[in-house]
C-alpha cells in the first residue's frame, strides 16, 4: 500500500514543503539568499518534534548523558586549536579576467585552467575556508575576527572541565548539544539537504582510551536502531565505512549512516566518528588549561577518548518526510498520506465539525478548547469533511476528532485514524485520556 | 521565609550559575569572549523550558497563533527595509592618537572631545552599526555581505503572505517565533542581561488598522499575566510606558514590563510595541511584491497593524532565577532553595538510596529506570541524605524520591516535596501516577 522509497519526486516534496507550510525559502520576498530556509507553521513543529526526541533518547532516558548549549559565537582561538582555521577548507579557482570564483573540483576540465564562464584564464587553486567570519566590538581589524560555528561539538569539548566539575560524571559519559551550525559552502543546494544555515544534534562521548572500539561500535548500533525508533524504513538504510582516505584529520575511524534519498541515492544522515583524544588534548595545549580526567583505579590523569554521533537536523526532517510519504488508493481515489510516528506529527488532534451549523459550531469549539492545553491541534470547518480528512492525512495528523448531530443528543464524538481510517466513538467526557492512550508525549 | 527580592546579588547568582552548571562564560578556557555565554547541563533544561512555557501558552494553547522559525541569515535587503542598515546604530568617537574607539554617550564629559585613554583629540562622532557583517559565498566583497539578524521579528514580516496562503489565517491573527539573534553592543554587560548572542521569543500580531490600540492594550495585559504564571511575584513586576522621545522609528505606543532586577533596578524584560503598518508597507515597497489582506467584509485590500510583545529568552531565564531563589532558617541551619514552578524546574524528581547498601542500590536504580522516560531525573547517592536534599533544593528539583530500607520490606518509597519539605509514603505500583498529578507537563 505504501509508496515505495524514491517514489516521491524532489518537485513534488518542495512543493508539497511549501504548499502545506513545512519549508519556505528564506527571504523568498527579496528572491531568496542561497542555502538559506524557513520553516513554516508545520515545519517548526516537526522540527521541534525531532529535536526532542533525540534529546529524550540521548539526554532525558539515559544515566550517563547531560546537556548543554554554548554560543555560536566562540573565542576564535579554539577553531585554531580545532584545525577548522588552518584545514576547513576547498581549494578554489579565480578567472583572471572576469574575476568569477570556481570550486576546483567543479569545474568541468580541471587540468584545462581555462573560465567555464569566460574562457579566460584561471589561477592556481587557492584554499578558502567554509567558516562565515563577522568581526566583533567596534572594530573591524585582525584581532576581532570571529567565525560563526560550522560544528557544535567544539562549544563542547572547551566546556569539558565544567561540565566535569559541576555534575561530576565520571567516564564513560556524554554531552549532548542541539543548535545552529554555518559553513559557507560554495555550491549549497538539494533543498535543505546541503544549506549553509543549518542545525546540528551532535553528542560527544568521552571513554577510557582502549575501550573506545568497543563504545563505538555500541554508538553505531545506538545509533541506527534510534533512526528505526523514528520510523525509518530498515530497508532505506545502511551503514558506510569511511575508506581510510576519506577520514577526517581527527578521526580513527567513521561510519557513516545513510538514507537512500530519492534524488540522490544513499547519502550521509549521520556520522559516528572515533575522534580519539584530538580535540581535548589540542585545546589543552592551545589554552594551556589541562583538560583531562582523573581516573581513580589507576590514580593518573589521563585524556579521554571520544565517540561522537553527529547528524543534522535538516536532513532528518527530510528523511522523516521522504520516509513517511505515501499514496494509496481509496475507493477509487488517491489518497496521499504521511505516515508519520505520532509523536513527530506536527499536528495531534484535529477537531472537525460536521458543518458549519450553528448547533455544532459551538460544540466543536468547546471540544478543541478541551484538547489545546494537552495537544497541539487544528480546528477546521472548511469544505466537506472528506477533503478535511485528505487535508490532515497529507500533514500527518494522526487523529481526527469529528463532532456531529449525533454528539449533540449523546455527547459522544468520532475518533478517525490516519493509517487504518477506522472510526471509533468515544464520549466526551473520556474523550482526553482515549487519545492520550493513542498520543504518547516526548 | 523567602528571601526578599533584591537580596540575592550579582556575585551570589554568577557564582550559583557556573558552581551548579546553569551558565558558564563561553570558551571560557580561552579567556573567554565578551558577551557570549553557554548553558550548562541545568541551565539548558531550565532554558528549554522556558521556551516550552512560552510557545505553549502563545502557539499551542491559543487559536489565532501559529509558529514559524526562520533562518538567522536574511537577505540583506531585508535590512535596508526594516530602517536596520540606517538607523540601527550608536554614535561612537575614535580617539586620534591612539586610534582607540567609544561611545559617544559613554565618555565621561562628551563635550571636551578628549581621549580618556590617552588625552588625545577624539574624531567627530560616526554611527556605528550594531548588526553583525559576515560574507555569502566565496568573495568577501559588498555584493556578499550579509548581516546576522539582531531580531527575529523580520523573519515573520517577509514570510507574512506564505503563512496566510498556507494557512488561511483571518485577522485578527499571529506568527509566533524563538531563535537566535545578535547584537554587537559596544559595552555588553551584567551577566547574561545584555549579551551579543541572545535568544528571543517575538510574536507579530496582526490586526485590523483601527483595532490596533485595543489589541494592544489586551497583549500588554495578556503578557503580563503570563509572567505572573510563570511565577514571577507580582511586587517585582511593573509596566512603563515609552516617552515620545524614545519610542522606536516604527511605533505609535511601546510599554515594557520591567524586573526589580538586584543589581540595576526596575529594567526591560519585555517589550509591547504598536509597530503600525511600518513594517509590511517597507517590505511591499522595497520587495515589490504585495504584502496584504484582502478583507472580505470591506472588500478591500489592506496593511495590517502590528502589535508585538518580545522578549529575551536569556534575560527571563535571570528573572526566574532570581525571583525563585529563596533562603530559609530550618532547625537551624540555612536553606538555599529555588522555589521554581514545576513546569520549569531543570530536574523534576531526584531519586536518592538512603545509602549505597548493596540490597538499596538496585531497588533505587529500578525506580530511576521507571521515573526516566516520564520526567527529566538525577540520580544521587553520594554523601548525607540531608545534604542531597539540599543540593536538589538549591537546584530547585520540586520532588524528591527516597528509597530506604522499608522500601525492600513494603514495595513503597517517601515522596519529599520541595517547599513543605512534607514527605509522603507511595508505594512503587503507583508512584508513577502521584508523580505525574503532581508535575504537570509542558
Amino acid at each position: 500500500m505504501n509508496a515505495p522509497a524514491g517514489k516521491m519526486t524532489m518537485e513534488q516534496l518542495v512543493s508539497l514543503c511549501k504548499r502545506r507550510g513545512f519549508v519556505f525559502q528564506s527571504s523568498e520576498v527579496y528572491g531568496g539568499i542561497g542555502g538559506f530556509w524557513d520553516y513554516g507553521p508545520l515545519g517548526v513543529e516537526l522540527k521541534n518534534n525531532i529535536k526532542r526526541a533525540w534529546w529524550k533518547a540521548t539526554v532525558q532516558e539515559r544515566t550517563d548523558v547531560v546537556g548543554l548549549d554554548a554560543a555560536i559565537i566562540m573565542n576564535p582561538r579554539a577553531w585554531k586549536a580545532s584545525g577548522h582555521i588552518d584545514t576547513f577548507a576547498d581549494p578554489m579557482v579565480d578567472c583572471r579576467s572576469c574575476k568569477r570564483r570556481f570550486r576546483t573540483d567543479e569545474l568541468p576540465s580541471p587540468e584545462s585552467r581555462v573560465c567555464p564562464e569566460c574562457g579566460g584564464a584561471l589561477t592556481e587553486p587557492r584554499m578558502f575556508n567554509l567558516m562565515f567570519k563577522t568581526f566583533v566590538g567596534p572594530v573591524e581589524d585582525e584581532a576581532s575576527v570571529a567565525y560563526l560555528r560550522p560544528e557544535t561539538a567544539q562549544g563542547i569539548f572547551v566546556n569539558f572541565d565544567n561540565v566535569l566539575t559541576t555534575t561530576r560524571k565520571k567516564l564513560p559519559f556524554g554531552i549532548a548539544q542541539i543548535g545552529k551550525a554555518f559553513r559557507n559552502e560554495i555550491t549549497p543546494g538539494n533543498f535543505i539537504f546541503r544549506d549553509r544555515e543549518f542545525e546540528q544534534m551532535e553528542l560527544e562521548y568521552f571513554v577510557l582510551p582502549g575501550t573506545d572500539e568497543e563504545w563505538h561500535q555500541r554508538w553505531i548500533d545506538e545509533r541506527f536502531n534510534w533512526w528505526l525508533s523514528l520510523g525509518i524504513r530498515r530497508e532505506n538504510l545502511h551503514l558506510r565505512e569511511h575508506s581510510a582516505d576519506e577520514l577526517s584529520h581527527y578521526s580513527k575511524r567513521t561510519v557513516d549512516i545513510e538514507y537512500d534519498f530519492p534524488f540522490a541515492g544513499f547519502s550521509e544522515i549521520e556520522g559516528i566518528a572515533n575522534r580519539t583524544d584530538f580535540d581535548l588534548a589540542r585545546h589543552s595545549e592551545f589554552s594551556g588549561r589541562s583538560l583531562s580526567y582523573f581516573d581513580e583505579p589507576s590514580g593518573e590523569h589521563i585524556t579521554p577518548y571520544v565517540i561522537e554521533p553527529s547528524m543534522g537536523v535538516d536532513r532528518c526532517f527530510l528523511t522523516v518526510l521522504i520516509d513517511s510519504y505515501a499514496e494509496e488508493e481509496v475507493r477509487g481515489e488517491k489518497r496521499v498520506l504521511m505516515r508519520l510516528k505520532s509523536e513527530l506529527a506536527p499536528v495531534k488532534v484535529a477537531v472537525l465539525p460536521l458543518s458549519r451549523n450553528e448547533k455544532l459550531l459551538p460544540t466543536a469549539e468547546r471540544v478543541w478548547e478541551l484538547l489545546r492545553p494537552h495537544f497541539m491541534t487544528q480546528f477546521d470547518d472548511a469544505q466537506s469533511i472528506g477533503r478535511r480528512y485528505r487535508r490532515q492525512d497529507e500533514i500527518g495528523t494522526p487523529l481526527c476528532v469529528t463532532v456531529d448531530f449525533e454528539t449533540l443528543e449523546d455527547g459522544a464524538v468520532t475518533v478517525r485514524d490516519r493509517d487504518s481510517m477506522e472510526q471509533m466513538r468515544v464520549p466526551v467526557s473520556g474523550l482526553l485520556d482515549a487519545l492520550r492512550e493513542k498520543l504518547p508525549s516526548l
